[in-house]
């Protein structure tokens, strides 16, 4: 554990070109020695989540992948659409690293107490460039694991359970008192079904197969709906009758669901309604988009009056919205229940060089729901 | 002027029927004769506001319309598509009253005080049921118009100076600077553009012909934009740059405009940043749908990051929402700049025999911006 002098790691980059193609790759990067603050992290797990698909391929038509390099230093390239090319204009001849979270041992400290008393410990991060053999970062900024937590196990610390904590904070904040949620069978669907059982808030999960509608049942999910099923917006609009939900948590951002998800509680709302009222009801229905597993045109046929809302919605501002009080009483909550609660699954671990391999990019590319990939980037690499 | 006995009036009534047929007619109904504390108005001026059609044509298809009954007692029918029905349930078989707001003379009133005072003044009422010749109300409904004032410049008091001095009230609480509005050229555009002009609020027209965009710079607007010009969304654009909008009000609620105003928004606000942000700009861009001019769905190209949002915006409801103090605020401006800041213009005034003739319907029933009508329910009729 020498902490005096540089080390060289395996950074994992992705580049726009300005010709309209995107080369991901893999690059030796220096990390610094750390400052007196700072503490250098054997990074051994980083989830590929849907928020860091988008900067690891861009508008990249990834059907036009090709892999080039060799076995142990692969380079994938693919063929950005012209159009798209103006939404990538900030980044182009950047390369940029990838990886919002991860976790990993604290093998290098600087000389302040914060930094030297993490040595040795498991963390977990929120800091970018996290698809990295080593990271050097604030010590503030780690989140010490209980002892006994794998680096695998807080790998996930960070989005998916403050989002989905986010989600209930939010929904009591704005005076709903139940919620809805889309592609619900996702390791973020599963987290909030958790939560929702244990703080007794009525959920309603909306998938897209049986199987989906299964896994959530299994975990004790008491309102599934899927929006494949014939009977969907009757399945619905009762699963809204029986819990209130007036908001919603769209994770899929394309097509008419959001605006169908409208429908359905206005139609619970105005059931028992005996009077003719032309502008609807009163009551506001709210549905956040805070994904884009559809990239496609949100289509809303408006049909339920006037108190309705469309918006985006994001973790970070919200935690500045909060204020960091409030943010800190979410991490605790995360940090104490993160073996139960905000317990993630991983369909496969891979390394840097396996992670830019077509056949893993063509399953973990696809965001399907609940198939989560993590990157080990010290995989098969000894301590 | 007797207060004491029940009159007879003409009133246009709105029917659809179970079977899928809309009805428009005019009944004679009983005006009661007026309590202690209400006065009856004869009405002279009730204009046909979008807000109007909704109620009086309800889903019908008006290209089905064919004409029935006498001249001067014509019916109109039309059929409701059959998928449109649902959304007519809560008045099927309920032949309902027609016309938000209007003016006329107080031609009779209670014992109270407050009543007695009204009589022979020309007042301006939102009470529903005013496409009628008489109108029983409470005296504390009334706004009493100053002297000098006709029917028909105090019949459109309410809704659209209301509306237009609420988008700019909404502007300030929710901390915007300066506004966009679509449909511009309509009487209510012209009355924001007044109420704009006169605050020193930046504001952001948009039109979709050449002829609206000369009628609102004849009235002294800055920024006008055609969105039927190929250079739309670059005008639309250095206009939001210039005033720094980013709320914008949408009369039209159908197609891409919502999105496309959302697009430029952020162009204008992320085109001096130097670095690329995933997630789009931090500033939150918002379109209110106050209208439904066209009443296709809403198409949203979402490309504008994640601190957006679209939803419903309803007059009465934003009342309740400041209270009755700053409401009452608002309706003071009204009073004291009616025939200034907040005068309408008609495109014709129409008895209501002739508000059922088809070829007028053709007219008015096309919501086209700039083409209002006046109904005065006495015209022809000797006071």
């Amino acid at each position: 554990m020498d902490t005096g002098k540089a080390r060289m790691a395996l950074q994992l980059r992705s580049l726009v070109k300005k010709g309209g193609e995107l080369e991901v790759s893999l690059v030796d990067v220096a990390i610094p020695a750390p400052g007196p603050d700072e503490v250098v992290i054997r990074v051994e797990g980083s989830p590929i989540n849907p928020s860091d698909l988008g900067l690891l391929f861009g508008a990249a038509d990834m059907s036009t992948a090709r892999q080039s390099g060799t076995p142990g230093n692969p380079v994938v390239t693919a063929t950005i659409p012209e159009g798209l090319m103006r939404s990538m204009a900030g980044r182009v001849d950047h390369s940029m690293p990838v990886g919002n979270e991860g976790a990993g041992e604290v093998v290098g400290a600087g000389s302040s107490n914060e930094a030297q008393a993490l040595l040795g410990r498991t963390v977990a991060i929120f800091g970018g460039a996290m698809y990295s053999q080593y990271r050097c970062i604030k010590a503030a900024q780690c989140l010490s694991l209980p002892e006994g937590t794998t680096p695998a196990e807080g790998a996930s610390c960070f989005v998916n359970p403050l989002t989905s904590l986010g989600m209930v904070e939010t929904m009591r904040r704005e005076g709903h008192t139940a919620l809805v949620h889309t592609a619900a069978a996702s390791n973020l669907g599963q987290m909030l079904n958790r939560i929702c059982i244990a703080d007794k808030v009525g959920l309603v999960n909306i998938v897209r197969t049986q199987q989906q509608e299964d896994l959530l049942r299994a975990i004790g999910a008491t309102h599934v709906c899927n929006s494949s099923a014939p009977a969907f917006a009757r399945d619905l609009t009762e699963a809204l009758v029986a819990t209130g939900a007036t908001l919603a948590f769209d994770a899929i951002g394309g097509g008419t669901l959001a605006g169908r998800i409208l429908a359905c509680m206005e139609a619970a709302l105005t059931r028992s309604s005996t009077e003719y009222t032309r502008y609807g009801s009163a009551i506001h229905k709210q549905v956040y988009i805070y994904g884009a597993l559809d990239t496609g045109p949100t289509v809303v046929n408006r049909g339920f009056g006037f108190a309705w809302g469309i918006g985006g919605w994001l973790l970070w501002p919200f935690l500045q919205k909060i204020g960091p009080a409030a943010a800190q009483i979410l991490r605790e909550r995360v940090a104490s229940e993160l073996k139960t609660t905000f317990a993630s699954h991983y369909t496969k671990e891979v390394s840097l060089a396996e992670a830019l391999q077509l056949d893993e990019i063509a399953v973990y590319g696809r965001r399907a729901t609940g198939e989560k990939y993590l990157i080990n980037p010290n995989k098969g690499v000894a301590a």
